[in-house]
């Protein structure tokens, strides 16, 4: 088998086999076939594309090209959560508890966060004391113990795909859904789950733009996650505005927190109860969609779900008190209000520009080895469709000082508003279900 | 200026700025933008296309990656000749001394062949003496004085053309008529000519297969020709079977001698006189075609074009009786015939085959450092279309001895021929004209 020849098929529209790509991925992964063949074949890929059954045997290979997470130890259907990521998500600190609730054990691996803000690892470690670093045993005896454990993702996991997106990234060949589909369903592949959710976001804030282009990411990871025997399902949902009002690392656990009590912003806890009654139904808890919803409302109201999340913070070494008193967060010394200049409706929340103006306070990395302050960050006041009126607060930064960073921060701030004097209809939030079946339109 | 931009608008069928396409080229030969990079642009290129205007840019760029020829120290119209080859192609010997005989300067610079037999330089080297490596002041004066010379191609020339093409041969992009076109009008057009005219091949023997292809990449050279100021024009012709009778080095020679006698094979001098009379035209030596014709055969029957022969041979150390006595020409020790199991009509001739087997032979080189044997090499007896009876010679084997070596190509020469009941019809020669103007059917 030789390199070329794989590339010049794939080139002419040709499906190549398991073992073909199975060849290639190890020959690239091992640095027998150099950087060079594997951008021209992405490219052909780009423009030829792969059909369900190619896209599945690249999955799998890049899966298998390093370490694979075997969760048997734990009892019960595992089920993984994934999110394409958008600011202000922290949406894993609530449906972890919540599902855990249910009793499906929820076994969540995570990277730190690289961009706007941290990752939930990063997140988590903004509570005192809190580890994540666990042995593999401790790991698998809290999930059996208490339902839930999240840790940092260690050793060697899918290289295939850090080596294939780190090249994608420079020869202009991400923008393939077979590649990036099975990028992201390898790495929940390796990390060993029964069945995935995912929630896959879209518009201005979100890498696909449009529904339509979303729905047809999310049937390609749904097709994959069916054709190597995971059961997958996936929710799209708008990111045109950010979801909550907290943007930063503490900001988000309390925002996280208050959801846990039931007083969280409505956006967020929809999508948290949309998110959770999937993997519900896919972990056997339920056997509809408006049955699970029924049982995590419950388990919301119960304070039952709050009460995973006080042992999980408990069990990794962090104080449990904090679920009821935000006041042992870190807390920012500085929070200036944002005031609106003109009054009407919130048109418009640039997501991309908060998330930016959130690393500038600290919250996210510019580079992989810079420290994260866990105390700064912003909370919204007004969202989209909100009346507004001169002289309000649109949002707040809290900052380590009132320096020149954060007067700039608030400059950004005023930007990323779009203030109209037309009233908004607000864009619903939750737009359609992708399972093996096909694609389900939510109104 | 970023490679990857560059990719991604190319990828997006977007048309590349004179600017992109030099910082691409620079960049790629200084060694600042990887093979990774080029390859992925080079599959866009595939897929998207170039214009005629980047396809010219590209050319130019690569012409100016290195050193460039000036011919300016030569009088008058300087008309180069390409072929894009093909077995038994031995026309530069004949149409070098044919133009030159009209008045038209030939500075012709000549690679080392790769492949089935030797290029133009070893052809000449398999006369005794003949040097192919002169100074430029001796290469110019040789012009000047005998109208005639022609040297082995030294310095270093369009060296990002030949890293480029290095990267399509194992990326699977070569098949791009513009990347094609590009690369061989980069070298003609660093050679320094004020004018161009292309042999283009078509056929089994070829790498255009058919006339379609071969016209759309003749009109592409013809195109970047024009827009760098060039007069260029291509003349395509059939090579389903190879051209003349001789393959190998020195019986090559012999047969470009004969036709420059007036006695050669016909196909081969109805070729010669075709691209000679475009030469001719766009040396401004004749009005039409038809009078360059003219002209031309009256340089053939006057003896004027082996004159020119003779006072290359003889300036550049050989001697010039080769002209007269093919005994001063290397001869193979033994002369082995193919003699025919069954009779018909010559259906067909594998050129690629017969091709092969003179390199087993040891007339070409199958690796860059590999030393020729001028002297061995295949004549055949019967072409396409003869009538041909059982016990009759097709061709004869020309090898060093009567070994395994020749008692095989003996069987691939037999395998190269296929023989039918049916009486067969010859294919025409010259297909069509390209010029500025578009593509002429010829008959």
């Amino acid at each position: 088998m030789r390199a070329v020849d794989i590339i010049h098929k794939k080139r002419n529209g040709g499906s190549l086999t398991s073992e073909e790509l199975s060849y290639l991925i190890r020959g690239y992964c091992h640095g027998d076939i150099p950087d060079y063949q594997m951008s021209a074949w992405a490219m052909a890929v780009f423009f030829r594309g792969m059909n369900a059954r190619e896209t599945a045997d690249l999955t799998l290979a890049m899966a298998q090209s390093g370490d694979q997470v075997d969760l048997s130890a734990i009892q019960g259907i595992k089920v993984d959560k994934h999110s394409t990521g958008g600011v202000g998500d922290k949406t894993t600190l609530i449906v972890g508890p919540l599902v855990a609730a249910c009793g499906i054990p929820v076994a969540k691996m995570s990277g730190k966060g690289l961009g706007h803000t941290g990752g939930t690892i990063d997140k988590l470690e903004s509570i005192a004391g809190f580890q994540t670093e666990l042995t593999k045993e401790q790991f698998f005896s809290q999930v059996n113990t208490n339902g839930l454990a999240v840790v940092g993702q260690s050793g060697n996991m899918t290289p295939a795909d850090k080596k294939l997106y780190a090249l994608r990234d420079v020869t202009a060949t991400v923008e393939s859904i077979p590649l990036i589909a099975s990028s992201i369903m390898s790495k929940k592949i390796a990390a060993g789950a029964d069945a995935i959710v995912l929630d896959v976001k879209t518009g201005s804030g979100a890498f696909m733009k449009t529904v339509d282009e979303a729905e047809v990411l999310a049937q390609a990871m749904v097709d994959i996650g069916t054709e190597v025997g995971r059961q997958t399902a996936a929710l799209i949902s708008d990111m045109d505005q950010p979801l909550g009002y907290a943007i930063g690392n503490a900001l988000e656990v309390q925002e996280a927190i208050d959801t846990l009590h039931g007083r969280g912003p409505e956006d967020l806890t929809r999508l948290c109860v949309a998110l959770s009654a999937h993997m519900v139904v896919l972990g056997g808890k339920a056997d509809s969609l408006e049955e699970a919803e029924l049982l995590l409302r419950d388990k919301l109201a119960s304070g039952e779900a709050l009460d995973k999340f006080r042992a999980l913070v408990a069990a990794q070494g962090g104080n449990p008190a904090v679920a009821d008193d935000p006041g042992l967060l870190p807390q920012a010394p500085v929070v200036i209000p944002v005031v609106a200049k003109q009054g009407g409706y919130v048109q418009r929340i640039d997501a991309e520009k908060l998330g930016l103006a959130a690393m500038v306070l600290g919250a996210g990395r510019a580079t992989k080895d810079a420290a994260i302050d866990y105390a700064v960050g912003l909370t919204l006041r007004l969202k989209v469709g909100d009346r507004v009126h001169a002289g309000d607060t649109l949002a707040a930064v809290h900052a380590r000082s009132d320096g020149d960073i954060a007067s700039q921060v608030v400059s950004r701030i005023l930007e990323a508003y779009t203030i109209s004097d037309q009233e908004v209809s607000v864009s619903p939030l939750l737009l359609s279900v992708v399972t093996a079946d096909g694609v389900k339109r939510l109104e």
